[in-house]
C-alpha cells in the first residue's frame, strides 16, 4: 500500500522535527509537515498554559506533561482533519509525542485506518535527549528525560530509527526508503 | 444556525491573527485556529521559497504574492482538513488571506458548505497597513500595501470590521457578538 | 548637542519595539536596536525562568516582574556595552521597561552620561495595553496592566508619545523629527 | 588568567549556539551570550536583507554570504561593547562565524586584547553540518557546507571541539573544563 502518512512517535528534544524536515527534502513529493506544536499552537492561551484543573496542558516540576479532557476533545477533531487531508491526496508527515502510549496510538490508528501508514518511532537514550533539551536552551528541563523511554512503552512500529548517534538526514533516508 | 467556523479575510498586516487570539479569549468556548501561516510552515522549504516555476510562493520584488499549482494542491487538502475538524465538533477560527478574491473564497465555501460560517473581513487603510508592516520589522515591504484593497474585492461577508481605528479586542468582540 | 542614544521607555505591549523598528525605517542613518528582550534572552535559563529566591526574574500571578541582585549585575555590564556601542559611532535605540522607575533611569544615566540621549516615554492606556497582550497570544496576562503606569512614575523625558490612539510609525516620526 | 571571555567560532548550522547554552548550564557563574544573530537582529531591515551594493549582509545563490561596510562599521562598534560588558565583571560568550578568517579574529582579538580569552573552534564536517541546515528546515541551503572549513582557515585557537560526532553538551563540557 502506498505511504500516505508517516507518523513519527518519540519524546521531547529526540529529533523528530529535523527528521520531519530532512523527510520533506529527500521524499521525491511535496509532503506537509505537523506536529503537536502545530496543534497546541492553535489552542487558546488558557488552554496552552493552563493551571490545574483547567482541562489544558499541565507540566509538573519534573517536566512530565499531562493533558485534559478539554485538551483532548479537541485533539481528537484536529486527529480526525489531519486523516482528511491525506485522504484527499496531501502526503502528511505527523510530528507526535505518544504521553499516553499505546491509548495515543489507538487514537490515530483509528482516525487513520484506511490509510497507508508508515509507524516510526523515533528512539534516543534519555540521557543525550536532556543534553540535547539543554542546548535549546528554553525548555522545561526533564522533558526529555521524562518522555525518552515512556512514550514508546507498548507502541507497534513498521520502522524505529535512534538519533543518539545517527543524524537526522540519515534517520530521514532510513524512513524514505520504506515511505513505497 | 450555530457558528462552527469563523473565516477572517485580510491583507498582510490588516491584524487578523491579533483578531483570532482575541476572540480565542472572549468566546465561551474553546477554539482553535489556524492561519495562512500554519499552512506555509507545514510546506516543504522547497515550497515556502520558490524560485519562478517551482510551483510554490512567489513574492514579487513589489511585494505582491503569487502561488503556484503545487502549492494549489496541497492547499485543497489543507481546507478539507479543517472543514472535518469543524464537523467533528472543534470550532475554527481560520486567519485567510484571499489572494484570489472570490475565487479564494469559493475554495473555502465548497469545503465548508454545510458548517455554519460566519465570514469576516477585516480592513485596514493600505497606508496604516504598510506602518504596521514596518513596525514588525521582518516583512518584505509592499505586501501590506499591495494586498490591502486587493483581497476583499469581489468577496462576500456577514460581518466587516476595520483595524485602522479600532483594536483588536474591540473587533474580536464585535465578531464574536454575532457569533452565535 | 547629536542625538546617539534614544532611549524608548514603557510598559509590556506598549508598542516600544514597533517604534523602535519604525524609527530605524524612519532616521537617515543606520541605527541599531536593543531591547531589554535581547538581554533577557543573552541570560542562562536559570535566570530568565527563576524561581523565588534565584536572584534571576521572578513573574508574580498577577503580572507583577521583579528581578534579583543576580539579574541586576549583569544588567549593569549590559548597559555599560550599550554605552560603548554608541561612544564607537553606533547609533542606537535602546528599547525599555524601567522596573524600578527613576531609579532604573538613574542606572541608564549615569552610563550613558556625556552622550546625546533622547529620553522617551512611551504611553499607552492600561486597557488598550492589556488588549495588545490578549492579541499577542503569549503573554502572562496582567504584565501589561500593572506596568502601564508604574513605569513613568518619576521619570523625566524629553518626550512623550502615546500609542493608544497613534500609529507606531506616526511617533517614531514624532521622535525623529527630535533626533537632531 | 581568568576566562573573562569564551568565543567560539564555526560555521552555520556546527553547532556553536548549543554549545553556547549547554555552557550557560555548566559553568558555575551565570554567564551571558551573544551571537552574530544577536547583532544581525539589532541590524535596520535594510541592512539585513540587502540587494547588492546596499552596504549590508549579502547572500550569493549558492549561500555564501559577504557583509558591506555599513555592516563592518555598526559590527566594530558592537564588538567594542561586548568587550566593555567583559570588562564590567559580565563573562561572556560570543558565537561567532569568522567569515573573514583571521582577519575577523584580529577584530575581536584587538577589542578584547587585555581580558582572558579562550578561543574555541567549533567543527563540523561540512556534509553533516549541510544536513543539519536541512533538518532545521528555514535556512538558505548552501550556507553551511560553504562555511564549514573556510570560517577556521588561518584562525587560531586555545582548543577546538568537533561537533560531528560529539553532542553540545559534551563539547561545552570540554570547554568548561579550559574555563578556568
Amino acid at each position: 500500500m502506498t505511504t500516505q502518512v508517516i507518523v513519527l512517535n518519540g519524546g521531547s528534544s529526540s529529533g523528530k522535527s529535523g527528521i520531519a524536515r530532512c523527510l520533506q527534502a529527500v521524499l521525491p513529493d511535496p509532503w506537509l509537515t505537523f506536529g503537536c506544536d502545530t496543534f497546541v499552537d492553535a489552542l487558546p492561551l488558557a488552554l496552552r498554559t493552563a493551571s490545574e484543573g483547567s482541562g489544558g496542558i499541565e507540566v509538573a516540576p519534573d517536566g512530565e506533561v499531562t493533558v485534559g479532557p478539554g485538551f483532548r476533545a479537541l485533539e481528537a477533531a484536529w486527529i480526525e482533519g489531519i486523516a482528511t487531508m491525506a485522504r484527499r491526496g496531501a502526503r502528511v508527515i505527523v510530528d507526535e509525542v505518544f504521553l499516553g502510549g499505546p491509548a495515543s496510538q489507538e487514537r490515530w490508528r483509528e482516525a487513520l485506518g484506511d490509510l497507508g501508514v508508515l509507524w516510526v518511532g523515533v528512539r534516543c537514550d534519555g540521557a543525550v535527549a536532556a543534553g540535547r533539551e539543554t542546548a535549546r536552551g528554553d525548555r522545561v528541563a526533564g522533558m526529555a528525560a521524562s518522555q525518552a523511554d515512556a512514550v514508546h512503552r507498548g507502541v507497534l512500529y513498521d520502522l524505529e530509527v535512534d538519533t543518539t548517534h545517527a543524524e537526522s538526514l540519515e534517520c530521514a533516508r532510513a524512513i524514505a526508503a520504506r515511505a513505497v
